[in-house]
């Protein structure tokens, strides 16, 4: 079925959900979590959901989660509570010929588990990857991390277990009754503007690797 | 302090909470939700966490939030089980001068609560105001609900209380070792593609609605 997000209607978006052991569909699952790099990690406190936003990337069979020791969820997390990572793309408005099979086009990943803080050794090299996923060639342009930074830093990790859920929407609204009105697609795209120095910059010319991922599309 | 999105370091966004009573950040907190429609529904079934994103719309002093029965989160938040909605916009990429003070551009409003299933007559106006604000101009296009489509819709309302956080983050990174390397923002924009008339649409000219909305940006 549909999880939420159908935008008024019933019709059945393509959903797919992981089959036992299906390597095409783990596939998808990380096709998803790589075409984004902003999550929301929901966990439990005192019987209360707490969930936060936060930033993630993908490392083969494991996310990793940077945050804020300051961050509520990012605590309960690390303290072994119960958690779930979940991302979501919203690739565009789907307009049917009602507003009851009207849907939107989407991709959304749910990955839950239980997380692991990682040792300092294991956070350093944790957070290359990171600046690797999200800020791909920064890395080369900056020196390294300083021990206190690391010291400094809260990293979790969450593997990606076996329930995980996949889903996404995509293609023209269903065919319901024909109406005499233009049905399609909204398309919703996320790209990158152009870079924006800082007043404070000691150099002008944009760093080969912004102007490299500014090339591509977000 | 930062909640989970600052990229690698410990640099502090600009982040404003609510203070209490303040009218100024309610409307900052409103304009958020205006600013996207896909969210993230985060409830407890069972001890655990359970999440599906969704589309919402925010209605005065409510979200309203249009999901499948089929969704188990759903179905929990309209039993009663407290739940939060999250929203989280991206904005940009933020290059400092180190890893560690990178950082994101981001907005993200966090509502926590008690649901209420929205009885059939109030349902149906709710799918009106639903449909106004993700696809405004839609609703005059098209023929109205039938009754059978709202007896097979679940609606929820979900209060704005007091307990609301609404969190962002803007400009240049914060100024740290001065390194020789250009730092600045990569913005990260969401916009509409070009509509898709769908393959079985019964007309070929966009509908007025939808060249409206795209024309905008999302």
């Amino acid at each position: 079925m549909a999880a939420g997000v159908r935008l008024i209607g019933m019709s059945a978006p393509r959903i797919r959900r992981k089959p036992e052991r299906a390597k095409q569909t783990r596939a998808e699952l990380d096709a998803i979590l790589d075409a984004s790099w902003m999550g929301t990690l929901s966990t439990i406190k005192d019987g209360l959901p707490l969930v936060v936003p936060l930033l993630y990337a993908r490392d083969g069979d494991r996310l990793l989660l940077h945050g804020s020791t300051g961050a509520g969820a990012m605590r309960a997390a690390a303290d072994g509570a119960p958690c779930v990572l979940s991302v979501t793309l919203l690739d565009g408005l789907v307009y049917a010929a009602s507003l009851f099979d009207s849907s939107a086009n989407y991709r959304s990943a749910v990955v839950p588990g239980t997380a692991r803080r990682l040792p300092d050794d294991e956070a350093a090299e944790a957070l290359d990857r990171f600046s690797d996923v999200l800020m791909p060639g920064r890395r080369e342009e900056l020196r390294g991390h300083l021990p206190k930074e690391i010291a400094a830093t809260l990293v979790l990790e969450l593997p990606i277990g076996d329930d995980w859920t996949a889903k996404q929407r995509t293609g023209d609204p269903g065919v319901d009754a024909q109406t005499e009105v233009w049905t399609g697609v909204l398309p919703v795209l996320t790209t990158y503007g152009e870079p924006q120095t800082a007043a404070e910059s000691t150099v002008a010319e944009v760093s080969p690797s912004v102007q490299r991922l500014a090339g591509g599309s977000a």
